[in-house]
């Protein structure tokens, strides 16, 4: 595999991948159409019970895995997670360095993760954007925090089942409540 | 997935997956004997280019990666990666049950990783030992370190052309000089 | 005292023992009424200095033993200090079980913290709500912040001539101003 | 008390307060023959589970405080939690400061401590040495670690049933086996 | 040098040294008028590429040594990194003892700052002020978001170079679109 | 001076700036001989009070400045200070990257070092060896640790009395006595 395969890493999910959303899945798609292998880095990996990230990076890999065997992709996306800097974002790009497979090029359609990946000399792409507003994560989970059973046709293929284990619906709403 | 098939994970691995012996191969296929599903913990995330743990997260995901190909099954391992506590052990429970998927049980035959997770209330099993000494990380970076070529033999199916290509007798060898 | 007494934790304080308020006291004391020892676990023991945390962990015990000895309960109330998770809040149940004397169940009335302790497993109650309003911590360095020295009826009894001594109102009114 | 009272910290249990030995008992009452108050600042609190320090922080304050009942001193003694710097001990001068109720004057016999205090402009003074071979926790893990019982005669009073419920000579001794 | 002259360090530029502002070069000109040497504190050390602070240590010192040599005070001005507390303030004013050279006396406008620096017994006085509003980094980062090329005149002198090899202005215009 | 000189960033003193020892001068010399300008980057600058690094990062950047002024190079050198990455090497050129003026090539005659400026594509140079057993900081510690009062032949020009105003030897020997 690593001498006739190319490999290829993609960043757009980052800071994203607190709830996986057919956006994703539809990138990821598009990204195995032009590259044979991907790596999925879950960004704020140190993050977890915030309104932002509301799950462990244990429950998204699980979420990412459901939805990569029903999609039948699982043998061509590896998976990692990368902590967030703390307030260093210059020191970002040595931690996907550290933390990542190999990869050649990534993609992302956010400019501060670009900005970070250029410092560090790395290659940037965009992907296409496919409906962002109504499949984001953001707005699956502003959805679960106010009992809007609609969330649940935004998720990706596979995801149902994970979040209705870990009881996503309730911790979210109660995490939305906390006053800071 | 979720509903039907039971879930379980595994840590003997941990503090070991610096680099991937014949004898992980061996605990791997014999817990898939028992288990549907396998969720792999690679320890000391924390650390890198040490004698002990020389590669990155991301080099050992892919020697991982590298050997469930070839051995065909990769859809039936997961795999995550947890940092060690620096000296506040008690933590370390909690630092697996945020990072990896869910399981029901964990194995490993080290005495203080076990006593890790029983403070934690985690349930813990051993596995069979494969020879231990001669199939160790440990016994492989020895190797390594003095230019024995031997330890090709030792690492487990399929690692071999990542090592090749990250240069790692060269990188082994190198820190294993390093006065401390 | 370990065999023939029960131990009984709360961590109602828990985020709110900044400023030691009339409603921690007669928590305090409701809880008293119902185990025959308590566990204070001064929360957010990592920050000082802040709007929201102005004073040290160090005066922050000073205040709660000034209060235990004028009520006669210093022998039956136990305290310890958990700082926070930085964001990464599924720790935060193995951080009280780490830093707290053992204890049976867990008192709070804060949602977030309940939902913390149900990650971990731990049991957890509400307290009854003492007139929360008027007697906060936060109320009270709002009036210290504008020099209305009304809030030296709202603190519990004992913790004046600690607050005097470390010229309370002075710090908390100079951190109101910094602008962030 | 705040203001009738002196108020006198002492450090000399600092990175001993791991398992509490008869000498840690008669240090303390030594110096409640000279002060009125004390604060005892448990060091390293940001260890457990390690060879010199086998206890969680909370396990080591419900030792200190079973002990303070027995004698009759737990309206004497403050107690608080202070971390190691991890090789930045210039800050920890800092840290006690931070994390103890005030104090005039600390006591240690430990070179290094003293050192670190001096940096800090803090006044230091000695306490006579009572037996510390016999006494010192050191030698009390080591006996635990051979499964030696003699170790039930070195504790200070009231710590014996701690140690029982935690089941401490098994964790010492698993510990200790520990090879790294 | 270290018996015959006095030292003087001064914290004004602490939290502010993010791009270096006509302001600071008139503070540090009128206290090399009232002390022979200087100590510049870079603060926030441990922050880079965000909105308040988006250059990185490196290149903060760049843009001061630049400024010194043009001014030809290079001999006369030290200078360090202190990075923040991340919320536990009380222990700033010994990140100020351990990284900075010895210094008498500190400087400060910053109510904060200041407040900071007397818990840790340190002496502070103030500068004046010179025209704050107009030369302050805040303002520069602002006229550099929206493309106002008028910041070029309120950088102070040598700094404009460095600012244009490391395309500040693109940096700190990609960084203020970030939503967070 | 940012456009028409360029810029040589040295990292030969990495992990041995504890005590600027005789070998450290002709370093500087030997490099300032081949350019016009160098980076001195202060490594391990997150220890203190070690035996390895007995001094704080203020104080070793006293030692440079106080050599630097005798020597008539303080307008040639820059200095900064880069933190250890406490087991996560993989990690250290980002943190050179951000912490150090821009430079183009790195000396260090360290295989360590070497290692992880290649990781992170630095390019770097050996420098040659000056008699570096006698003038190693190692051994000036040693000297400090038994009252040898030759170290003040060792230690490099200029230095003498800031180790003086610290009382270094007396620390030195202080720290030496600590058993770990």
């Amino acid at each position: 595999m690593p001498n006739s395969v190319d490999r290829y890493g993609e960043g757009v999910v980052h800071r994203e991948v607190s709830t996986i959303a057919q956006g994703h899945e539809e990138v990821i798609k598009w990204l195995l159409g032009r590259h044979e292998e991907l790596v999925v880095a879950i960004g704020s990996a140190n993050e977890s019970f915030t309104p932002k990230n509301p799950f462990t990076v244990g429950e998204r890999i699980e979420m990412l895995i459901s939805m990569l065997k029903e999609l039948n992709l699982i043998s061509k996306v590896m998976y990692c997670a990368v902590p967030d800097t703390k307030g260093d974002s210059a020191l970002w790009y040595a931690y996907v360095h550290g933390q990542c497979p190999s990869f050649d090029v990534a993609y992302t359609n956010d400019e501060f993760t670009r900005l970070c990946f250029e410092y560090g000399n790395v290659k940037v792409l965009n992907t296409p954007f496919f409906n962002r507003e109504t499949y984001s994560g953001t707005r699956i989970r502003e959805l679960m925090a106010t009992g809007d059973k609609s969330w649940r046709d935004l998720v990706a293929t596979g995801v149902l089942p994970v979040l209705g284990r870990i009881n996503a619906e309730d911790r979210v709403r109660r995490l939305m409540q906390k006053q800071i």
